[in-house]
């Protein structure tokens, strides 16, 4: 049966991911407080992703990265985020944003340290070829066919 | 004088994009009650841009246009705008979202029909060789590195 494409949609009234995160453990289990709705892949756009993200008290958008081709963008609804970049810390609120360009090595994620839940929206292309770095962790993220394959920084697999 | 790119900003007080509109006339004109922020590039984001659009009453977010290799996505953040496709009208309200798949064919553009502001997030990705079809206006647009180049439905220059 074909999937009907919605004109427009409720954002907040669309279902999670079901699969909460691609990570190997012990990284998969620190996503614990993340839940993502995908939007883009709604409307079927490919080019790039759209999710509307919650953080829990304690949850992460992701382990501090990079990308070597993905630019990313994330936009503040709700709550107070503490984004962490090479930078140092940067306490957002509400209605602020934030971009991450490729290739620039600054690794960056957002962490909610409050009580209350932090709602953003976060947007990354689909460039093919595309690899995550980890600053603080031993994992390396290479995009194979629209997928992402992660192995230790030697390469090893987990 | 290297331009420094920011941490994270709040994205309503950041300029307004100085050039309103690249159409022709008398397609500018049309875009009289269009102001759009732009938000990636502040962060030199090149694969994609992200805008932040007001529509005063009568505005509109552009000519009814598909395109052929852009992806594009709206999120509303405030107002009622009127989303014309093929398909007819949707009145949008906060909090709802609309993706427009790249390469099938259908128009669509935003209306403010209301006596209040509309503020809408913007997203489109830059694929390069795009075009813009205008189903309702003798418009064709190419995009030619990185400009948008218009021309008449016959290839005639305006």
């Amino acid at each position: 049966m074909k999937k009907t494409i919605p004109i427009a949609v409720k954002a907040d009234q669309m279902p999670p991911r079901v699969r909460a995160t691609n990570y190997p453990e012990p990284f998969a289990s620190r996503m614990i407080g993340r839940e993502k709705i995908p939007l883009g892949d709604l409307f079927e756009l490919s080019n790039f992703g759209v999710n509307l993200t919650r953080l829990a008290p304690n949850g992460m958008s992701a382990l501090r990265h990079s990308h070597s081709k993905q630019d990313e963008f994330i936009f503040v609804f709700q709550g107070s985020p503490t984004l962490i970049t090479d930078e140092g810390r940067t306490l957002l609120l509400p209605g602020m944003c934030a971009g991450f360009k490729a290739g620039n090595g600054n690794g960056h994620h957002l962490i909610n340290e409050t009580s209350e839940d932090v709602i953003y929206l976060e947007i990354g292309d689909r460039t093919p070829g595309d690899e995550g770095h980890y600053p603080d962790d031993d994992l390396k993220a290479m995009l194979v066919d629209g997928q992402w394959k992660f192995v230790h920084k030697d390469g090893s697999p987990y």
